[in-house]
């Protein structure tokens, strides 16, 4: 993505109520630290980040959304029984290896992972979470990870060497943080899909706080901004055993947060805003991507709907394909919305691709070539429908797909 | 694919109560007659057949299986009407155009389309079925439909010009009869996915028997047969608002098959192999495709949940990339299945690629990489799963994901 691009999600950042941190990330709230080394597990290549810890100075309110998929990681196992008490204090992270269908010998590698680096951070290991990215079905070098883990140094400004340890094929790391008008800060960084050994989409998001957050409503503000962000994007549609996003707050800014406040309608605002940002990266950077489409339904039945129809549309691969060579081919859009699930009525909808209307009450417009395929050749491409049935909207994101893709996971590989 | 796997599609169809017929196709049952002629729809360039009828001497019992998309084609919704009375005498096809999002003036020209078939053939236009293929929004060219249909001259031997004229992106026709030791025949014509315009895959399929079948219980197996073989296999995943499969019988053989009889049981039996046989040969033949890719869920808890789980992972991109560049990925089938919603247990399954077992109780086992990866550069490709939870079985078919699929959906069309 260019950096242009790049700069229409900054402006989304800013609002009346919160602004962007520059070059913020997942240690610009206060009393995090984290750090990134090299341990070998990703690649014998020197100096490749891929063992990394986030840590903070005081116990945490926390919280994490997981895989829906029925088979889960040790990392993501350990993860919820370990936040059945809505606490941490520090999460260690891999890549290079995914530690997913290993066994009973993979989750106490995992337990292991936990035990040094609460060692090594003067921790009890209940409160170290584990998140694992890379190839499925080996088990971790735990004396690699063992040696990575006693060099780590955490530092205030090692967000940015967390966010480069756990990436994988990722182009760029992602990382974000705003500060919001009630004087705390939320951030954080997440990785994308595509790995060192092509297996499968990991998405691993870090998220921190200096708010006050009590643990329940922390699990549910999480819940409701996953919703609008990170089960919203779709690289390929598939999911991962390692799908991860953690949120810890450590209420260090002293800035209290209560469920049904007008502050915790504010914290929601500024914990999507940071989801979707993120969100958009990891979709923008998907595995052979050369453009971001964002996909708004709005005018359906119920919200189920609208949500259903723009994951369908921004899923499919003629679509997405479609894009890919800046074909305005609305039959396709119309197509994907129409066996989304979703209720839709063809001879309601119109379909817009950028700025230009392509279809109303379901029949084709006269409409500039030139000028649809310019739309489709920005580095985001925006297609809106409408049906025209009710009040509900929502938005989705995913990315083109190019020939790029089907050679990055055709490579042979294990 | 080579000639050698198109065998074992016929040898499949060798059972002790039906066999296959050479050449056979959609008028190998007695009193069809069929014919395909070039029309100028799908291409300026004289031959190629886009125009084609399939007619029954005799009044037919006939049934048919739409689209589920809630976009559907003229066509479509004048056969729903059409067949509520549970019978059809012939269908008229194209290819070059589907006829779909043209509003009123859309489903007038279908309505038009059959008239013109029904003068043509001495026939009441209510007993003529339309199926039409191709580019979407588009309006049908009346004038050379017209003059198409006013050249057709249907033939016993005329089936494989019908099989011709409904291709679109098709690289072969899709053909095939058995004859049954009850002394009737069942045989069709398919297409598959991919047009001239690239716009989305649609399916068209024509089946014809001789044997005597009343409508109710035509209307049961056609839908029976369907959620075993049309409705298993994908290419990439979407739904075309044209998707049509037509089954008609006419009783010349003599040969009445009642429901709830023995004779009941071998006709469903024949006509899934039938449906069976055309729908792994579109899945064969899907755009960009180098590989079949055969899909078997055994030991699921329900049917529902084995045929979700090979559907799903015979659909995954990361499958079908790793398929297509010959990679035993075995970590991205389970990760499919996992997320298909049917009931799995990841330390339960087993996973086999050919005859080699990759993973068992959820466990990477060592296997031979030169041996794994040559049991998937086969043109079939067999993965199975055992989820060891139950005694349901399903079997789903697609193909590998190529960059030839992306070139061949990316090109500027409209």
């Amino acid at each position: 993505m260019p950096e242009c691009a790049r700069l229409c999600y900054i402006l989304n950042l800013m609002t009346a109520t919160f602004e962007p941190i520059n070059n913020g990330g997942a240690t610009s709230a206060q009393g995090f630290s984290a750090d990134g080394v090299y341990a070998g597990v990703k690649t014998k290549a020197t100096g490749v980040l891929d063992v990394g810890v986030l840590v903070s100075e005081t116990e945490c309110a926390a919280a994490a959304v997981f895989t829906t998929s029925r088979f889960k990681a040790a990392s993501v196992i350990l993860g919820q029984k370990r936040l059945e008490k809505g606490q941490a204090q520090a999460i260690v992270a891999n890549s290079g290896c995914a530690n997913a269908a290993t066994g009973q010998k993979g989750m106490a590698d995992t337990i292991s992972m936990a035990e040094m680096a609460a060692s090594k951070l003067g921790l009890t290991a209940e409160d170290v979470l584990v998140a694992s990215t890379g190839v499925i079905g080996q088990r971790l070098p735990m004396e690699k990870i063992e040696n990575g883990i006693s060099n780590l140094k955490p530092t205030a400004n090692g967000g940015h060497n967390f966010a480069t340890a756990i990436m994988t094929t990722d182009t760029k790391t992602k990382e974000v943080a705003v500060k919001t008008s009630g004087g705390y800060t939320i951030g954080g960084a997440a990785k994308g899909s595509g790995m060192i050994h092509p297996q499968m989409a990991t998405m691993l998001c870090f998220l921190t706080t200096d708010a006050k957050v009590e643990a329940g409503f922390l699990k549910k503000a999480l819940k409701k901004a996953a919703d609008v962000s990170f089960n919203l994007i779709s690289v390929d549609g598939d999911t991962s055993p390692n799908d991860s996003v953690f949120l810890m707050a450590n209420g260090m800014s002293g800035q209290k947060v209560k469920e049904g406040t007008e502050e915790a309608s504010l914290f929601q605002e500024a914990l999507e805003a940071v989801c979707i940002h993120l969100a958009k990266a990891i979709a923008a950077d998907g595995e052979g991507a050369s453009r971001l489409i964002e996909v708004t339904v709005r005018g359906a039945s119920c919200l189920e709907d609208a949500r259903i129809a723009a994951r369908t549309v921004v899923s499919s691969p003629l679509v997405k394909t479609a894009v890919h060579g800046q074909d305005p081919n609305w039959g396709r859009v119309l197509a994907a919305a129409a066996r989304s699930g979703a209720e839709l009525v063809d001879s309601k909808v119109d379909i817009y691709m950028g700025d230009i209307r392509l279809i109303t009450g379901g029949v084709a417009l006269p409409f500039d070539e030139e000028q649809a395929s310019a739309a489709l050749s920005n580095p985001e491409v925006f297609i809106a429908l409408d049906l025209n049935l009710g009040e509900h909207i929502a938005t989705a994101w995913g990315c083109d797909l190019s020939a790029e893709y089907v050679t990055i996971n055709s490579e042979y590989t294990t």
